[in-house]
C-alpha cells in the first residue's frame, strides 16, 4: 500500500469534505486523511500517484504536482 | 446551445471558484456563471446535461440531479 501526500488549496471544511468525497469514491482508495490546517491531502492506495492527482484536479482545487 | 441549471451545495468562494475551475476546463464548455448566493450552476455548452452533471459530482461537491 503507498501513501501519497498532496499540498491542496482549501479554504473552508466544504472545499476539504468536497475533496475526501471525491477522493474516497474511486475504487481502490483505502484511506484519505485531510487537514485543511496544513491544506495537506493523504491518501493510502495500491492505484498509481498519477490517478490521485488527476481526481484532485477534477475537484477544480489547486493542487502541487 | 444549451443552457442547464444546477442546485449545487457550495460553502465558501473557494467551492464556487472550485466548480468554476473544474467545468471551464471541460472542452466544449461555453460558459460558467455561478451563484455562490443561490447555489447555483449554470452552464452553457454544446455537450450533453449528464457529462456537466458528471463532472460537477467528480468536484465532490453535492449536487441535485
Amino acid at each position: 500500500m503507498a501513501q501519497y501526500t498532496f499540498k491542496v488549496t482549501m479554504s473552508c471544511s466544504g472545499c476539504s469534505n468536497a475533496v475526501n468525497r471525491a477522493l474516497n469514491r474511486i475504487e481502490g482508495v483505502k484511506k484519505v486523511d485531510i487537514s485543511l490546517e496544513n491544506q495537506e491531502v493523504v491518501v493510502e492506495t495500491d492505484l498509481p500517484r498519477e490517478q490521485i492527482l488527476e481526481a484532485i484536479k477534477k475537484t477544480g482545487k489547486t493542487v502541487q504536482e
